[in-house]
């Protein structure tokens, strides 16, 4: 474990566990095509990833791997798991008891929602309602969790007592991608209009991943941020 | 709509909205190896799919596809989910207010659990306990609900009044699957080892899915259901 | 099979074998997030379409299928088979001697190529120059292909023998493939800067999907061809 | 380049490029399901691998990879770009001229093919008929190259005039792909029933990755080499 490489988000983290990347094996995987290789980044082979970046030639973006570890609530890794070039294990509340750990928003979170689906934005809610939503969301989660406890203590199956507990429990899992597949995850869930939550999330990621392969992330900047 | 084509699972159901599949499918996409065609299904063919499924020569089951509409509990969801071949699309609770549904055990399904990762049995509780788990569960969901419906009511935006929801509640999805890759998920989801509430589904799944190709599947459970 | 769904592509063609397609297909997965459907299309849903494909929201456009049977010569197969979302099944030169069936250019299809990787534009070549080469790809074809049948005859496996025949020999195969797949195949393989090739086939695949699913199509053409 | 990590294959072949595997990520990426980790491998840790390969829980073999680079005949290539869980980027015949290089079996490798298909075997030929053969191959394979020179020479467009050049060429390119789809590729491409070149690729893929997982790749063996 790499400790250097966590990012607390939350109650959560992200955890870059290992990686096999650099910007040269962009280079030489689009290199390849011409029977040539680089053996070091100079402004050639960053006008090469700009270029590539640029014209959407994605393959040479997908040799390399990025190992993740991440802790985060149920809803957010829903959305997470949703993205299915990568490999995923996750906590599994069959086999073991969930710990009593949920998500509960800071207040300034607390948010209404405005406009249609695909133009929506949140405003702040007042203090008022900021605190109560707190209050009952912990004390919802918290109630619920004390079911589970006794259900869990009376002998029932996890896999059935845990169908009480909130998609606000924190699970944890490995995740495992490649550069190309990367972006398009942090193209999506970076973006303004995906959970607040899950951007926090995809935000750590890619403060991770970025010094890993700089040349590349910041033409991933300059084209807008578009998967490649 | 063809709701003749629809099964009922508990509270849920599914329903297969549209097939292009048949087992003649799989011996012209076998066939093409050879420059060959048939024009209809005799003995010859059949002895040819269960030669391809008893060789693992799984692609020629691939080119077909079955869309189904389902809707089930967020934690058989998310299992489902995890089938990466496939296509889906769910219901949003950022978008949309979730109904009050949720999941409640029968009597007859609070089980408890005994033996180790990957050796697990589970055992039927007595009535009691059974009483008062389904009774647990249901009231822990109920006032789970209020609370969301309160959060949604004051104006608190659906995407984080949801976090208190249970993973019980139902959700609903449209599923699309090629019938090796729907094998896959049938050998994995019908067996003894999985939770009995994605195996109903899985059963209903198959139910369906079989008349449509039954040569497919009669060599399927011939092999023992192995992915092919 | 149906003929009438079978097009020529100089000596090769692309047949649609099936689908299961429609531009229905595309709501009622969108809809599904809001657990809503719609029976018919208006002009309401084809304005959901558009939306979707213009905000590249992709999923929707996979609930779909399209098998297609395609034959082409190796060199244009090569290029198809990357396209990893789908599947296929060809002929097999080791367990079938190959028919003697090769690419030979029109005349008019002979070409020069100038200007660098990304860029290059491609020019007629004079008369002389035209006919030579065509006459040259057939005469080196069609040496090529009696040293084959000549090692068949005389008892070399057909695996081995076939190492002598060229790319641009005629092969054979099933694809099936989604719609929003079948978009990126034709985003790239239409697109001015692929091999005039493959782009007749392309432009064929386009010509017998279309149909099935216009108003999808044609929100894809008025977004640039873009891949959703 | 780490050339200590290259094999060569015939005229042909292999180098690991990069890996980011090791058997404890296979254990950690397991382990998370119980919020466990373990910080070295011991007997506990080799049993668990032996259990999931032997159970097929295939997916805690994804979290790694291998870079390779393989040089190898576009007739082995062919059969190796089957295999869609992974990422690939070849050698370009529209960009490049294709260097003069081709396949030529060894007179020993020269064989006979009796049997059905899926039940095939090989058999030696004579010597005479293997000198032939090996003759035959190599001339017709350089006079086909010489026509391609002398249309490129002429100006014809390279991606026109490699129509003639035979799937023996040779081609290289970068595959980066995970544990579980290596172990399948391995499955399929080691077997008897594989053709004998790409079963000599097959064979330096597995000796250049067995050492980066040993517990892994000997409990792959102990399986029968089935796929996890």
């Amino acid at each position: 474990m790499n400790d250097s490489k966590r990012l607390e988000v939350g109650a959560g983290f992200v955890r870059l566990d290992a990686a096999m990347a650099d910007d040269l094996s962009v280079v030489n995987s689009a290199r390849v095509s011409f029977a040539q290789e680089s053996l070091e980044m100079s402004q050639k082979e960053v006008g090469l990833i700009r270029f590539l970046m640029r014209e959407r030639h994605g393959t040479p973006f997908e040799h390399n791997a990025f190992r993740f570890h991440v802790k985060c609530p149920i809803f957010v890794a829903r959305e997470w798991f949703r993205h299915r070039i990568g490999s995923f294990n996750e906590f599994s509340a069959r086999y073991s008891e969930m710990p009593n750990e949920f998500y509960v928003p800071e207040p300034a979170d607390v948010r209404t929602q405005t406009g249609k689906p695909g133009a929506y934005t949140f405003e702040p809610v007042n203090e008022k309602l900021a605190a109560e939503t707190v209050e009952m969301i912990r004390s919802s989660s918290e109630k619920a969790y004390e079911v589970y406890a006794h259900l869990v203590e009376r002998g029932v199956a996890k896999e059935l007592a845990r169908v009480v507990l909130p998609v606000g429990m924190f699970t944890q899992f490995y995740w495992t991608v490649n550069a190309r597949s990367l972006m398009n995850f942090l193209s999506l869930r970076t973006h303004d209009t995906a959970q607040k939550d899950i951007r926090e999330y995809a935000n750590a990621v890619l403060e991770l991943a970025r010094p890993v392969m700089p040349i590349t992330f910041d033409a991933w900047e300059d084209c807008g941020r578009q998967t490649p």
